[in-house]
């Protein structure tokens, strides 16, 4: 049975604080669940109702697991609708060094805040072949549990670093990396000369872009051009920040 | 002073039906409100704080307003920080005919369910200069307040329509109009020749893909691969709907 302290210990995972705390976050559901266990992450333990244990017990072996009822499942749960399955994980080292981004092509998020947006960004990113995202110290936490859910398993695959940015980027650049940005006027996603190794595409937050502490970073900065062939009066004034992202990333990985 | 059935009139066009049988919506925020103002559509009356007032007073003229508290707006508004301007917008009409589709690129969403995803796909395809969008009737209401919301003014410049997909594409292809959809299996969207007049791009729901009773009518069908580059070993089965249409769209615009 669930003890108090333990109810009160895994909703507490629910806060950035404590989750940073205890080096520890939540993960629900038979799909994510299914992708973490071939992931290089941990589970401490996992929570299974007798429904969901049924359908699970197979795949399981090796785990600590607890078997609960449907009522104490619906306390630690942090959805509306349990599924019935829950591990706790230990949250992986977010530390990063520049210099094993040489060769590679990876993301640098400024400020995003929507969970939503991160969590498809990180999804998007996977597809992509995108092995590192690193984001400011202000964007949403990667392990915040909406980000966790949206991002059907990516979140185990992609290594995820929050980090000051100008620091980072500063470092980045002395080890040859080549920053690209995201901005609204820069040379066309078409003309520029897209270089997949050894690069930062930098993405800026919903509301601001790229705050303007870390412009000057940006050695490379791009934009996606309105098509040419329209013709309407009005125009939007911007893409969803995870809309631009996916278009960026889809244009650096277009094979020639 | 709002009258307690004036009130009641305006919530209610919280929910589908109602909205249908008043044939009106609601636009709430200063940006929206101004985007709407440069549109085709109808604002039926406008509702502003005095402090909303202030700042709008210039902008508004010619337009049925009325200055409300903002205890009132509280309880008219659909928001859980009311903007402090609201509009009542009469719905435009949503017949479409196939026949008008000819020389254009337009979209057709089969079964999209989540609010955010199709907003954001609107806002995109105004992005892309796509006019038209039709829905299969069990697509999310575009005019749903969390569509409106999320759109950002997009709404107002593209046109959609929710209709029976098996009539309309049956009436598309006798138009002559190509159906293209996004399926798993596909031709790349970087080797099909993209023809981006006179086209139709299919999207299916998030979780289920087009439907079974639609993919006969795609003829031309699509798929984003997964890069070449790509090492790891496991792969995300998908992208989010809107990420993928996208792509897509991005992609039958990208100038030669």
């Amino acid at each position: 049975m669930l003890s108090k302290n333990r109810i009160k210990f895994i909703r507490s995972l629910n806060i950035n604080k404590f989750r940073y705390d205890n080096k520890a976050f939540v993960v629900e559901g038979f799909k994510s669940i299914h992708e973490l266990m071939h992931s290089n992450l941990t589970i401490e333990m996992l929570y299974l109702t007798v429904e969901a244990n049924e359908i699970f017990r197979t795949a399981r072996s090796g785990l600590k697991t607890e078997i609960i009822t449907g009522k104490a499942m619906k306390q630690i749960s942090q959805m509306p609708t349990p599924p019935g399955i829950l591990a706790i994980v230990a949250m992986p080292d977010t530390s990063i060094d520049p210099a094993t981004l040489r060769g590679q092509l990876s993301l640098v998020l400024d400020g995003i805040s929507d969970p939503g947006n991160l969590g498809t960004i990180i999804r998007t990113a996977d597809w992509f072949g995108i092995r590192n995202i690193i984001c400011s110290e202000d964007t949403v936490d990667p392990f915040h549990p909406k980000v966790v859910q949206s991002t059907m398993g990516s979140l185990f695959r992609v290594q995820i670093t929050n980090t000051s940015l100008d620091t980072f980027l500063s470092k980045s650049s002395s080890f040859g990396l080549a920053i690209y940005g995201a901005v609204l006027d820069g040379q066309s996603i078409y003309q520029e000369n897209l270089q997949t190794s050894s690069s930062l595409i930098v993405i800026g937050s919903e509301s601001h872009g790229i705050r303007p502490a870390v412009l000057p970073f940006i050695e490379r900065p791009l934009t996606i051009p309105l098509p040419t062939t329209k013709t309407t009066s009005g125009n939007p004034e911007s893409l969803n920040a995870s809309i631009a992202a996916a278009i960026i990333m889809a244009e650096f990985r277009r094979p020639v």
